[in-house]
C-alpha cells in the first residue's frame, strides 16, 4: 500500500496509520471491505456497484455506515490523489468500531473506516499472452460468501496454497463437485461446447462488480452465456478459461491442476472480453472527466 | 478490557494501544487467539494447555510466535499485574503481522502480540442457581473450528442472535442435525439415559481447554461419559445441559429453544461438575503458589 491512508476522520501517513486493538476488525474480523480499481488517471471503475455492495454487506452485517456515500466518494478520491494513485486500487475497509471486546454486537460503537490506495502496474504482458495457471481445491469457507466481509483467512490460505504449487488463484469446489470461485477472484469457463459459463451469484460466491461488467458485455458481444455452476471436470475439458476481479481484471487461464486449457493458448472469448472491458473502463473515464 | 494492553514489545494505555492498519489481523483475520482464566489472586488456569493449543494453532496457520513461551508467560503475568486482574482473564492474540496487503503470506512479516486481561466478577449468583438458555441454529461456519482463529464473524452473529432471543449462548448444528459447539463455548448434555455427554474434539469443533478439565473431572468423579455428538432432538429430551469455556467456566443450562432441560432445574450432575471444576481451580493455585 501506498504512503497515506485515511482512518477514522484523518489522513495519516502509513507508518503511523493505527486503530485500536480492540477494534472488532481486529478481534472478530466484523466488518466489510471493497476494492475499487482506479485507472485512466484516477477514475474509479464502476463506483456505484461497489458502493451499493458496499451497502448491502453493511446492511447484512447491521453495520452502521461511517458516513454517507458523498462523503465516502470525496474520501476516496482525495486518498487516491494523495498517494498520486491514477492507475491502481482503492481498499476500503469498514468494521463495527471499538468495543471492550465481546462477540454479540456492542450497544455503543462507531463504524471504524479505513481508506488505503496502492499504485499498480499494467497487466503483466506475459501473464496476458501466455495465461496463469489455477488449481482446484476443496471449499472450507463459510456459507455467506456473498457478504463481502473481512474475515478472509480461509482465503489467505487458498492463496497460499496456489503459491506454494506455483500458481496464481485457487478455485474452489463446493462438496457437489462444483466449483464455486477463486480466492480472490470469480472463475469462468468457455465450456466445450462453446458456452461462457459462471456461477450462479448466491450465498455461495461473492458477487463481483468485475463479474457483474463482463455478465454485461457478453451479452453485449452476442457472446452465448449460462450463468450456472461447473464442475471441475468440466473445466478440465474447457476451451477456454479465465479470472475476473477488480485487481485481476480479466486474467486468461490456461492451466487447471496442471492441464492446459484447450489447446493451451488464450482463446478468442477471453481476449473478446479483454477488449470489451478495455472499452468499459475507459468509457467511464469519459463519462466522468 | 482493562487500563493498559501489551503490544508488540511496549504497555500502552488502552487509548492507545494501536495496531497498524496493514496488520493482516485487521485486514483478514490471519491471526489466533487465546482467553485465559485468572483465578485465586492472579494465577493462570490450565496455562500449560491454552499454550498448547497456542503452538498447534500458530503451526496450522504457519505464523511464527512472536517470542519463546517463557516470555510470553512473564508478559501474560505482567498484564495481569498491571491491569490488577486478580480474577478475570487474559486474552492474547497473535496474527502474521504488518504487510502490503496481499492474500498469500507475505515473505517477511514479524508477528504481531497483543495482551490485555480484564478483571470479571465472580460467576452470577443467579445464572448459577437458575441456569441459562440457549438457542439452537444452523453452524454456518468454515470446517477449521479446531483452530483457534480471530475468524470470528459467523460466532459474533450467532451470538447476537442468541441475545436477540433473549438467549445466553447458541448451539450449532451441522448439517447431519448434530449439535457442534456454543458460538463460544462447548455444548454438553447429560441424556436422557444419564450419560454426559460432548462432541469428540475433531475439525468441526474447538477442542476447549475447560472441556478438556471436565472431561478428566467427568472420570475422577466416575460420571458415565461418551464423547460422541448429539442431536437437537437428544439435547431437547435431555436431563441436564451445560456449557463450558474458560470464562463462562461450567455454566448450567436449564432452556433449550424455550423449553426446559429436564425439570428445568440445574442438575445432579452439572452441581457435582461445577464443585469439581472449582476445586481444580483452588488445586493450581495451591500447587504454583
Amino acid at each position: 500500500m501506498s504512503r497515506v491512508a485515511y482512518v477514522n476522520g484523518s489522513y495519516r501517513p502509513m507508518a503511523e496509520a493505527w486503530v485500536n486493538v480492540e477494534d472488532r476488525g481486529y478481534q472478530f474480523a466484523d466488518g466489510v471491505y471493497e476494492v475499487i480499481a482506479v485507472h485512466g488517471g484516477g477514475w474509479l471503475i464502476d463506483e456505484e456497484g461497489h458502493l451499493a455492495r458496499l451497502g448491502r454487506s453493511l446492511a447484512e452485517l447491521q453495520i452502521a455506515p461511517p458516513m454517507s456515500t458523498g462523503a465516502l466518494r470525496l474520501v476516496m478520491r482525495q486518498v487516491a490523489r494523495r498517494n498520486h494513485v491514477e492507475n491502481g486500487m482503492i481498499y476500503l475497509q469498514i468494521t463495527r468500531g471499538v468495543a471492550a471486546r465481546n462477540h454479540a454486537f456492542p450497544k455503543h460503537s462507531l463504524s471504524s473506516c479505513v481508506i488505503m490506495a496502492r499504485r499498480l502496474p499494467a497487466p503483466d504482458p506475459e501473464e496476458m499472452s501466455k495465461g496463469v495457471s489455477v488449481i482446484i481445491i476443496p471449499d472450507i469457507r463459510w456459507r455467506r460468501r456473498d457478504i463481502k466481509t473481512i474475515s478472509l483467512l480461509p482465503n489467505c490460505l487458498a492463496r497460499q496454497q496456489a503459491a506454494d504449487a506455483g500458481a496464481y488463484e485457487a478455485w474452489m469446489v463446493d462438496d457437489d463437485g462444483l466449483i464455486t470461485e477463486g480466492a480472490a477472484s470469480n472463475a469462468w469457463i468457455v465450456t466445450n461446447d462453446g458456452e461462457l459459463a459462471t456461477r450462479e451469484a448466491d450465498f455461495s460466491i461473492l458477487n463481483g462488480i468485475t463479474r457483474l461488467a463482463v455478465v454485461r458485455l457478453a451479452a453485449e458481444q452476442g457472446i452465448s452465456f449460462s450463468e450456472r455452476a461447473f464442475s471441475r471436470e468440466e473445466a478440465l475439458r474447457a476451451r477456454e478459461a479465465f479470472v475476473s476481479s477488480s485487481t485481476s481484471l480479466i486474467k486468461p487461464v490456461t492451466v487447471i491442476d496442471g492441464k492446459p486449457v484447450g489447446d493451451g493458448l488464450v482463446g478468442p472469448i477471453c481476449r473478446k472480453l479483454i477488449a470489451a472491458y478495455g472499452v468499459h473502463m475507459d468509457s467511464q473515464r469519459a463519462a466522468k472527466s
